[in-house]
């Protein structure tokens, strides 16, 4: 079987790749309204592709926002259910100016497709509906597959949880899969047994009710930026630990041992120094680089913006600045509570001189999954088989805010089998998506199933 | 010949009001290279109405940025001179969404002039232009008058100083007459007797050489503006006292008899609250909202930016973050100086995960001018004229580049009487200037001539 996977995948290798760079020119930004009317187009074209590639039923299915695909290849309902689970939108694509080419306009170069959604998550899940039409097309599916294709992933799944609720007999499974994660390096090839958890918020600060002359007040009224600096420089103390009261309170400290295990992962600091330019790392105090991504829980800001950002000087003394600030998770935390602790120490630390509005985006809990459960073990058993190498286990630092929903509600596990690389430029200009990974998870895919199947 | 100009003043209201919103329809952003021709287009319009207002010649002169317009009437080379500076540039208009009505589409509402440019400098400088106009139409100018209306005021005169030391001889006069500040108010008028000085300069803070996914790397990797809020939360210490090592070495203390002087202007603190829109003043202890804006130097950021700043939420760790950070400086504090301070102390205090790239918009030095001269004294004859009421002395808050370099080259002083009030919004969204002080300038700067040639 195996051979004849690998020569259906040779054989159809531009096309798989023609159908991706499809997939990727459609702009399914889902936090920019604009592109709304994309973001139906693209699920769109998801359905009638999982239909093409050998599923029984696709279909484009409504939601509060953005549509969910679903579809589904049921061989024999007593058979083991895989749900793959993946999302067509994608971040944000600016800063514009810092692209080499179109985010939009799938370009490959050095066996890399450069464009937004290569690699989180067009590329990835596409693998999936790849690996199914290589397993329907040879006559090998050992499972049952069903595609939960959501369109809000990189906004927090807002309607995800209803979604799920409602038709949690049409997603029963018995593993859940998703490859919207990384490996460490094609040579060192990982499996994530672990997602953070998410708390993003945004804060306003007003200080003058208009901008003002910085000559005429300056000295005199509170300026906005100011306070939000000095806002934000209070998060962290001197030891990069985060100093607002509580926030660690919930969180499960790693074991030595695990800590220990953790240290194994090959981790070179030079050449991570010099991948991301960087003289010096930082952090908290007292952890690795892979602990203070992976098992610590972070504080960071996205984005901030205030007063004259244009083309040479304005003195002026802005009425507003404003930050968007996100928190990474880790277990036991709850993003509800650390959300809602968030919110109440900016309007807390605020002086007088200001107001500040505070308000949340979205977030999404912490996951781990069990190393000893089936799903886990056919994954590792699939690497092994296609890069002749055991998998390491690592936790990492991304967020899926919907995992431990579909957990709670579907009551299975989820395995998390990513293809891309930590240098893929995720939420970043040049995102890009290696040609290499993506025909390794195509090939890797189906064994998956087929252990699982077998086991 | 009072009546003689009254009479010519109301006759010609209209005319005066319509040429005024000429200008201002005319956007001559100067920090902006794509209003070059705009510019250009503007200096023309100056000439021209010089012209047409009685002077005998008026040219629109190079420099290496944007043209000077130079004008001038000499009825007898005998008689004192009288130097007119101000400035046919504006401000950017940005934020444009914040405007009740286009920045340059001038609207009259409640007997004031919406637009960029109307207090500043444009609606101010051209009450010179009509008061030229009265005088000779009524043949009664007893001084001569010369023009400087430079067009980079905005952007800290880089070319001007040059253009002043080329054109010693054409610039020579007896008094420089500047309107381009404001008074208290109306009840209340008040002539400025200084004005701050300026340094101010961009710092951009750079960690890893990309945007990063903030959940791969959150937490290993240093946040540029996490630093580059540490850093302006550090310039004040929490008496709002600046921080920064030798800031104040230069700065020559009010006596106890100036700040007495000083606390006698009239000042509602509830008023000036109310009309800002805040619960509390913010500024350094130890002194009043006068002294804060008048006789202290101030270090404020006018604009901030980094991240993402667009709608909804985007998980990214940046790569720069940027701040435009301004000095207003007092007697006997050097530009120069305060400017190579700040460079220095950004780079000083950056940690060794970020690199700084700080440098210099444009500076100017503070200017005081002496009361008792020929100059202030005819102008504080000429309020009291014509608003029946004694004008206060008061320094004001804002910044003329060009000033200390005026008196230094030319050998003369300055004499600022301005006819704008505070809540002009000059800078700011909505700017507007008061038909009645666009009109009661036009009828008190001939005065000023009048009892400086009897001086």
């Amino acid at each position: 079987m195996q051979t004849a996977w690998k020569d259906y995948q040779k054989q159809n290798e531009q096309r798989f790749l023609d159908e991706m760079l499809e997939l990727l020119r459609i702009p399914s930004v889902s936090a920019k309204s604009e592109h709304k009317d994309d973001m139906r187009r693209c699920a769109e074209l998801v359905r009638q592709r999982l239909l093409d590639s050998g599923c029984d039923r696709a279909d484009v299915m409504e939601t509060a926002g953005h549509p969910v695909v679903y579809g589904e290849k049921i061989i024999d309902p007593a058979k083991p259910t895989v749900l793959v689970y993946g999302h067509y939108d994608v971040q944000p694509a600016d800063p514009l100016e810092l692209w080499h080419s179109g985010p939009f306009e799938p370009v490959i170069k050095d066996g890399k497709v450069f464009a937004r959604g290569s690699a989180d998550d067009k590329g990835q899940f596409y693998m999936h509906v790849k690996a199914l039409e290589t397993m329907v097309k040879t006559g090998s599916l050992e499972t049952n597959i069903k595609f939960l294709i959501e369109g809000e992933e990189e906004v927090g799944s807002p309607n995800l949880a209803d979604f799920v609720r409602q038709n949690k007999a049409l997603l029963k499974a018995d593993v859940i899969l998703i490859s919207d994660s990384s490996m460490i390096s094609m040579e060192n090839p990982s499996l994530d047994i672990g997602v953070r958890g998410l708390s993003y918020i945004e804060v306003e600060v007003t200080g003058p009710n208009r901008d003002l002359h910085s000559g005429t007040y300056g000295g005199a009224v509170a300026n906005p930026i100011t306070i939000l600096a000095k806002m934000i420089a209070s998060l962290h103390d001197q030891n990069n630990h985060i100093s607002i009261p509580g926030f660690y309170d919930d969180v499960v400290e790693a074991t030595k041992a695990e800590r220990e295990l953790m240290g194994r992962a090959p981790f070179d600091e030079d050449d991570y120094k010099q991948d991301l330019g960087v003289n010096e790392l930082w952090g908290e105090n007292g952890f690795t680089t892979n602990e203070r991504t992976g098992i610590r829980p972070t504080l960071e800001v996205n984005g901030i913006w205030g007063g004259y950002t244009g083309e040479g000087a304005k003195t002026v003394l802005p009425s507003k600045a404003t930050a968007k600030i996100s928190a990474r998770l880790v277990p036991n935390q709850d993003s509800r509570k650390i959300t809602d602790l968030l919110l109440a120490h900016f309007k807390k630390i605020a002086p007088a001189s200001v107001t500040v509005h505070a308000f949340e985006h979205h977030g999404g809990e912490p996951y781990m999954t069990p190393i000893d459960s089936k799903g886990y073990q056919a994954a590792a058993k699939a690497i092994q088989t296609t890069f002749g190498k055991e998998p390491v286990p690592v936790r990492g630092g991304g967020s899926i805010p919907i995992c431990s929903i579909l957990e709670k509600e579907l009551g299975i596990k989820i395995v998390f089998m990513g293809f891309g690389l930590d240098n893929d430029n995720l939420h970043s200009p040049n995102e890009k998506y290696n040609l290499e990974n993506y025909y390794k998870g195509i090939e890797t895919i189906p064994y998956f199933h087929k252990f699982f199947a077998q086991s």
